[in-house]
């Protein structure tokens, strides 16, 4: 690979206060510290999590200035003298841990996502809405050579997110997996992942051509919520018993508690969408008489982001992306915010 | 061991109706299935469930007329012609679980006590509040010549559900397990499993004389809820990030709760005793982030039984109480109901 | 379903001494015990384990005079009094393990194969090469209503011993799976599971026609042992580090031996096939720095018996057959002697 | 803490070609790289790899020329720039594993000791063999303030190796761990985890004053194999069909092998000894019938060594030195040439 010209500025959308505009502008181009690489940025997928992190409306304060973005995908052109097993020209994801401390208990344990010292990119370190950003080597993914960049930005967090989640459900093949939300963005990814693992995939959605999409994606059964009167009922019904895991994608209150009850004995139920101010009523009787579990699931670490990415690579998860220009970031926070997107929008730091 | 001459009847308490008169007097002998021993009770504990049997206040319907009890001890005195590995003289303990199918999903995966037919002492089965009751044999608790049939009762129901409690929360030696209502009769037997299986113990309790019981149980950190401010930070400090485990014997639902917030990122909280109508409720945000599962777990299994009566065997476990004859059971019970009893009480059939 | 008529005498194929003649004649129907099903048998399989026990070469002792099988599939006519969960009509496999004593601590940690009073169908139990046979009601398998019970045949025994093999990997789906043997009986059934459980296969085979067989399975490299020079070398190259599981259904002690050289760092061999006198050696020095396993597989239990049967229900494993009469047996065991089988034979107990 | 002279030499035993002089002199004091922390080690214990670094006798190449040791334990007196978590004046111990890449598989799934680019204190990077010593801040031990530094010496490679192997075992409190050769260096550090890991341990050993040791050590069952006959029969007698878990600490080939006829149904074989040449064999058959596992343990990674270090650090083990001075290693390494050592020798790098 012929050398890399790194120019001194670029083209990045940033933010001075929260809430204030979201400026597409000339911005520097950051230095990779001893253990970084230097990412040339080409896309970058957009979550809800960058609306939260520019209305500045979770608990934890965010950087600022901050450029956002957490699925960048790109190519390093840099890196620190430290750097072990990467060469400039390899393909890069940034993820939503940027870094973590590696030696606390949670990163000891693999858990580097409950780092107390989790560094987040577009949060706590300028993220991928730019053309080059840094990312810690040991924490940044590898993607395959030959990857088409847009299509796999999404699964840089989303994907990983879902996999983790399906994960943290401890199921073997053949056992049922009930996704309440089967058809939104995660959702959507949940059901391949699913199905890929060798699942039996129940999904619970509605809405227009919702079914359709379960059914190429590889589901089996679909519920209806609009249509379907006691979904408890029914989904213990099909099952013979209840699912054996769920997917709790759906940030309505009222779905993750009826997830409680549609779970089979000795299943799981995972929560991972993160709705503000929502909490998970159990009922003690019979969680305890029928001895489920309800589990956090937070993100992924390096190896759940290696296998997901791996799925992706072998073309058993595809990602249904909208690409635009990253100039046009802010129409599509305002979309999101009128909550009228639909799928993924990727942005292509080119533009 | 000469013939065991079996009566044709004996003594037992018997009630005909919820609620009605609970009537020390001779009712008949039962004869065992062919997959059944006829095991001659010689103890028995009493326990908080007797208490909801007989009332009747529980979803499940009971057995009429029904004799309760499910912590027996005793010998056996003959069985039915298709019992294996069991022989006349042998020491048996008749348990919650009398019988369960053995072939559904739930018991293959050795998960007898949610067997949709499980057959309960004391419920739906006669239970151990008469000098001789049947009990499957597969199910039946075998337990070592020479051990105590008073003292070992409890452990047949009290020790087998905190022990499995203790696996349930998969910890490892040298963590932390909280436990809420450290001092009663299910807390005092945890707190002695879980320093047997190499954990350290916080204690959570209020009262006179609680802290030193927990000590001279092997308790490391005491927390008297009447004087701590915050028991959440409190715990939290102490064990330097949370408990990794938490068994909440308490049923006070706030502190069902609380044990939400004190237990370890990645940690587990075992919801094991019975409140009538409470919830459980965790913060959906904080449960993602913090990764934590909360878990249900209801009594034991024969393998659980099995070890649960090793630790005690061996001196790792014991179990204090206080001995009354049957005839006066229907006095303990008004006690229990008056929530006037320290301790377990055992009923010695022959009185 | 109306009565079936339970006759006195019956068709079988019965020996009176080890390597004795095969005599296929009328003998007593057995009558179940009080936990027994009573199964009119309509196809069974016949496996190299059925030669063994007429042969004797075994350390264990077989039942004399004895009817052989133990994949036998058929239609419950009767049953004993203390049975559960099973009506007259309900379709029924007869397993290798017949029945278990389910007290001992192998069966109540669900390891009923490893119970010391295993009862073994086609050798300590008379099998399923007669009409009529019995089986205990909690070993039996439940099959579908709507089965094909010639081909569901060999999933008793073959089917499951290898699904449990694969379980016994403590494999993830993504993980490679190399399969020593992959194009025989059981290594065929190996390839179709582990594709059903999201494992990607290695097959190692060699012969005319193997390598197109296991692409139609549903497996990804193939590796011919008569013309690839350097096997570990080759495996680990194309796995990248190796597979992280092999299952060794091949019973050469230099196929097993080379099982543990291309086994991925914390991988898993698994022992599955039962070549006599043979042993598996692996060099220490190697096993503790490359900290992989060696397990032991032994048939399955009820449960695993239910998911493999499930598998093939669902239609994502099939098993490729050739049907003959019951009264043809003795040629196929001499077929089976001169290594002249390829497949499956099932004997069809009408004819 | 008052800022600490760093001096430009140092005294240090160095050797410049295999089994050449080892030289006690003034040497250089290492510079930490960005991720590196610069160690004064205080004290070092000795250990047979140490011997194997020296001869060159093992088939992976030393660095040389090689200041050998790696169980060091010392005060960190400078770091790199990257280095998180730890402050000049913390006690660090400097391990086996100096450093790994930490982004491939192995290092991804917290099996960082199998890490292809793995650096090895005393072996690839100079070691505790010298007064000033690097080790990379993600993997150097954090070792509580008020610990024992010549104590806590051994801990940091002959304990952590021992706690791994008996984590491998994968056993629950109240279970048989059988340790072969329990009362030298390894074993009489494994005897004291087992016991505070709640198992019940018998140890295999003979000589003069080994079972007193043993017993104090908290062991339960002894088997001197000088006056046993048949120690298999013996441990499957005494354990009640053998014992859940064998660690082999003990390198004789013919015990190891041994020790796969004494393991129970279902259990689990550790090799941890690094014998050179060696083999364990297995019989096939008897695996798969008993079902039993071989695994392979190697040092641990860095929770293990926390964890190890924890029991260490509250008094439930405890590790018996012996101290000389640093510029006796020579006579030291003569004395384990001569098979004379009893015991650990610990150098104090100030003599």
């Amino acid at each position: 690979m012929s050398a890399h010209q790194i120019p001194k500025t670029q083209k990045g959308v940033i933010f001075y206060k929260n809430g204030g505009a979201l400026e597409y502008k000339d911005i520097d181009v950051p230095t990779p510290k001893a253990n970084e690489l230097l990412v040339n940025i080409k896309y970058s997928g957009v979550c809800h999590t960058d609306l939260h992190a520019w209305k500045g409306d979770w608990p934890l304060d965010v950087k600022l200035p901050l450029v956002g973005g957490h699925e960048g995908a790109g190519v390093v052109v840099a890196m620190g003298e430290n750097v072990k097993n990467w060469k400039v020209g390899d393909y890069a994801g940034v993820k939503w841990l940027n870094g973590s401390c590696m030696n606390c208990e949670s990163c000891e344990l693999g858990n580097e996502s409950n780092c107390p010292q989790a560094d987040l990119s577009g949060y706590t370190h300028d993220g991928s809405f730019q053309q080059y950003c840094t990312a810690d080597a040991v924490q940044a993914a590898k993607i395959p050579v030959g990857t088409d960049l847009a299509e796999v930005a999404p699964i840089l967090c989303a994907g990983v997110t879902v996999y983790k989640a399906l994960k943290s459900a401890e199921l073997a093949a053949g056992h049922w997996v009930a996704i309440s939300g089967a058809c939104g963005g995660l959702g959507s990814l949940a059901v391949q992942f699913a199905k890929a693992m060798g699942y039996r995939v129940l999904g619970i959605d509605g809405g227009e051509g919702k079914e359709e999409l379960f059914r190429q994606l590889g589901g089996e059964i679909f519920i209806d919520f609009r249509t379907t009167k006691d979904i408890v009922a029914e989904v213990n019904k099909l099952t013979d018993g209840g699912a054996h895991g769920v997917i709790n994608v759906s940030v309505s209150e009222a779905a993750i508690s009826a997830s409680t009850e549609y779970v089979r004995n000795n299943g799981t139920v995972v929560l991972v969408g993160l709705p503000a101010n929502a909490y998970c009523k159990s009922e003690v009787f019979s969680q305890v008489v029928k001895s489920y579990k309800i589990v956090g699931s937070y993100v992924g670490n390096r190896a759940d982001t290696r296998e997901a990415l791996d799925f992706f690579a072998r073309g058993l998860v595809k990602s249904p992306i909208k690409i635009c220009g990253l100039s046009e970031l802010p129409e599509v926070f305002e979309l999101m915010e009128q909550g009228k997107i639909i799928g993924r929008y990727v942005v292509d730091t080119s533009k």
